[in-house]
């Protein structure tokens, strides 16, 4: 298996409220069929898909599916970018679960959760910096 | 905010046991940070991270965090390649959801969880091709 993902997709249980809370923090969706929505994130995709299909679509009870273990990370290009989007992450009706701030690496991080639950941690890392396609290059410390 | 994810990380409580499931699917790992292992993807990383820890960057209860309702897909190139990876991701100790199958709209379409429970679904569409990088562009319908 090639060390590759292409889409990314969110479970979600009101379509209409995660579409709104992340179109709030200024993304635009694509054309997308019908029943999903997807964004254009960097050579892949996010999609946003009924919770209920998608277990459905895997074979598996509802109840099994959790949200948060898996996190999907933003880096920022500058340092005070990370307060300013966890807290348009409040205003767009997400859950703020650590408020942005310093890190024993070096760095600044903040977490909100979506309306759904799905978990993002937003960072500045000077030591990982974005290439000029917006590409994270994992530095190390 | 960017449409960009720059990290996946996936809190698992085993590590050793997930970082041998990746690699029996043939990934290569990174030089990691202490207490990490990270792998390369294209213009991204995906990171295994302790779960206990994880909750505790983000400052709730790993009561609270949950696999499944949030899925990685990896694009395959050839229709016979998902079923291929459904059979490695079981040799290497995964739990297959969904057998590798048509589905209505003309791909192929299997689903895995890997050990700690974050589900990947493998497909091959012919609406959406990879780019010569790799790159999944989605294709409609």
């Amino acid at each position: 298996m090639e060390q590759r993902v292409s889409l990314i997709t969110l479970g979600v249980r009101d379509m209409a409220r995660a579409v709104a809370f992340y179109e709030a923090l200024g993304w635009q969706r694509e054309d997308s069929p019908e029943g999903i929505v997807v964004f254009d994130l960097i050579g892949q995709s996010l999609g946003l898909y009924p919770l209920e299909k998608l277990a459905e679509d895997m074979g598996v009870p509802v109840e099994r599916l959790g949200t948060g273990a898996a996190t999907l990370a933003c880096n920022m290009r500058k340092r005070d970018e990370v307060a300013e989007v966890i807290a348009a992450a409040r205003g767009a009706g997400g859950e703020v679960l650590r408020e942005a701030g310093e890190v024993f690496w070096g760095g600044v991080v903040g977490y909100f959760a979506d309306p759904e639950g799905h978990v993002w941690e937003v960072a500045w890392n000077p030591f990982s910096p974005l290439s000029a396609r917006g590409e994270f290059r994992w530095g190390g410390y």
